[in-house]
């Protein structure tokens, strides 16, 4: 009844260089692994953007994906996840959105039941967190706030505490949470992780915050013991994006926390 | 030797909505002429991306302009009048960017020498500005900034004084200029008229601002004399966008300072 390798890669979707994130939570549990990270950067924010147009661009980057001959696609945008998986048209390989792994997770941390969820306007218009916590849990209250500044404060480069413009957005944002008591909160893009610490000390230790990145590769990671892990003792990484390659490096390794080792490539993913 | 009359339309090309405060300006000063506008929605911001990405986006936005028909283009966005101008492919009728149209104005306007510049990160990278301005004046001095955080903030809506985030971060923009005491100082983004206030309160009124969208207005009503302009009273815009139209009306309203009146239409630009 042994399960058998799959050595297929893994896809990795996000809409610009933020799903690197997720990728560093993959490179750390499943470093077997092979990665194929396709950043549509050449496009990136989505979380502005019209639900058609990100359904449009959802299924030109699960197309590339498939022809790269992925086992699995984790969708580790917020945004797509939210507005795009419930009505894009899917691959014929199990996808991962963030909604559902970082709402369980949530509903599995919170105490009183108060949650927090942070999100660009797209995400948070779409109501995809609060919908899928109200399934699993009736009785939680959601406190939901749009934060379209936390993703262009990250692509600055600003996210350390102390930073006088960061902190004050971040209190900005967070003041709703903070009084309502939330006692966990979602970090709904995969920018958020990097706001982490300022995030944390504004809401204080007692309050849990969820990293859907993360719960999407722990989720993966289970779901591979049924299915089919790759059997070798390291992987390699391959990196897609839709603007020049120029510069990657920099923005990349603020992503993952550590240089990037792999392979990256400049594609077109427009039509389709 | 009368100009003869020409009635067709003049093409504004953005890169998003904030072109449309050239718009704003052409309905004063042109309330004659047809216009046509194109924003590429689905695809702003142009400002962080390479210069490659931004060559080919300004050509397919070249290409739907003379489709359909225009007798010139004001390309209204900073980022592709500075990166873009001197390198795309042009198209057979007068391209007017407004970078070469700001520069002249600052030269005109400075007493001191003194020039601030406030851009994208890729139009000061590009150092667009800079280099026509010591064409035009070898004795000036140039100071810029790029200001990344300005174009969120004015898409988030906020731009009003007293909005404590916008005077944290402009005071932050221009504190280098006032250091240097510019007496001129180049919006050079679409976007930045809109936080004139502020940044004409935190300057002084002895700093004049360049609005390099009004200035390519003005060029193109001087040139029209010569190339002929249209002999009706008022003419009727027509509205495009690559993303859906879907809070178009509002957005616009922003820039435009007033409703929107012409027909908006979603089209695809990305073949080419």
């Amino acid at each position: 009844m042994a399960v058998r390798p799959d050595n297929r890669p893994i896809g990795v979707f996000d809409s610009g260089l933020g799903g690197l994130t997720a990728v560093k939570e993959l490179l750390t549990l499943l470093p077997g692994e092979d990665i194929v990270y396709l950043g549509d950067t050449g496009r990136v924010p989505y979380g502005t953007r019209s639900t058609e147009t990100i359904i449009k661009y959802t299924e030109q980057a699960f197309a590339f994906l498939m022809g790269q001959n992925v086992k699995r696609i984790i969708v580790a945008c917020g945004t797509v996840s939210s507005v795009a998986l419930g009505k894009a048209k899917l691959p014929p390989v199990p996808v991962t959105g963030v909604v559902d792994v970082a709402a369980e997770a949530a509903v599995a941390r919170t105490k009183n039941g108060k949650i927090g969820v942070l999100g660009t306007p797209a995400t948070i218009a779409s109501g995809a967190y609060e919908k899928r916590i109200a399934k699993l849990l009736p009785s939680a209250e959601c406190f939901s706030v749009a934060c379209p500044l936390f993703v262009p404060l990250v692509e600055a480069g600003r996210f350390q505490q102390g930073d006088k413009v960061v902190e004050l957005v971040v209190s900005e944002y967070l003041e709703p949470l903070q009084n309502a008591g939330v006692d966990t909160v979602i970090l709904g893009c995969t920018h958020y992780p990097l706001l982490a610490d300022v995030i944390g000390a504004h809401m204080g230790s007692g309050v849990a915050l969820i990293n859907p990145g993360a719960e999407a590769v722990q989720f993966v990671a289970s779901a591979q013991k049924k299915e089919g892990a790759a059997d070798r003792p390291l992987g390699t990484a391959k990196y897609f994006v839709t603007d020049s390659v120029e510069g990657f490096a920099l923005s990349a390794a603020r992503f993952l926390q550590r240089p990037v080792a792999g392979s990256v490539t400049k594609i077109e993913i427009e039509r389709g």
